[in-house]
């Protein structure tokens, strides 16, 4: 915090907790249905969240907003398409968790379908840090397994 | 990240700025009146929101939600009371500023506007490491230039 000087001077504070204490609380309202407009439908499964956080990580979800209208109550994601552009409930879920608490947690078996649902949904904050880290070690792994 | 092993194990990736952006989109649409869903009256003035990240930062909105029923779409805070019971436009602009940049803007002019609209609304992450700090300073200040 900067020196406090003359009358005019603006100062600034910031909070190193904040930010964090945001996102753990929208999760504990989504976990009990609090103040969540929107259910999202995938496959034979649907799953309460807030349309404002979801337009915040995701292109499509975004896509489905704009100034003058909310998001639909409803969304039905990819149904009916070929598997692979689909999202599935095993690529969804992950998802779901990590928009709103920053961790995306996988499996071996998962990770593909996972990938596969951010690519198509296009969520923030992932491919490059994660997927291109990630995808390449676990080819590796199968690779050394098989020699 | 743990390292790759057996099948069934579950790994997790942290995402080490997805908080912020997060919190940065919302207030990219509280800017542009995207999503919001509840406009909050402080004296002659409106101010839009998402009522999911005022319930997460404030105890007063908080406790105008529950489980079954959204936020009322439109809130007067606290008109007509005696003036060391209102919240102002001058103390609650900032704490609204705050609420979706985890930064406060003062001056010595409106910190007790502030302070006092914290403490009416309950406003988290600002008493302990802002207030016990910050107020002190300017008392000492004043202090000084009266010696």
């Amino acid at each position: 915090m900067s020196p406090l000087s003359s009358r005019s001077s603006v100062f600034t504070f910031q909070s190193a907790v904040h930010t964090s204490w945001v996102l753990q609380r929208l999760n504990e309202q989504r976990l009990q249905d609090v103040l969540c407009d929107v259910t999202i439908l995938v496959q034979d499964q649907s799953f309460r969240a807030h349309a404002s956080v979801l337009a915040a990580c995701s292109h499509y979800f975004h896509s489905r907003t704009n100034v003058n209208a909310h998001l639909e109550n409803q969304i039905t994601v990819f149904c009916g398409l070929p598997s692979s552009f689909q999202v599935t409930v095993e690529g969804f879920e992950p998802l779901l968790h990590f928009a709103y608490t920053s961790k995306l947690l996988f499996t071996k078996e998962n990770i593909h379908a996972i990938h596969s649902s951010t690519n198509i949904l296009g969520f923030h904050n992932l491919e490059l840090s994660c997927f291109d880290f990630l995808l390449p070690k676990f080819s590796e792994v199968k690779k050394n397994m098989n020699v």
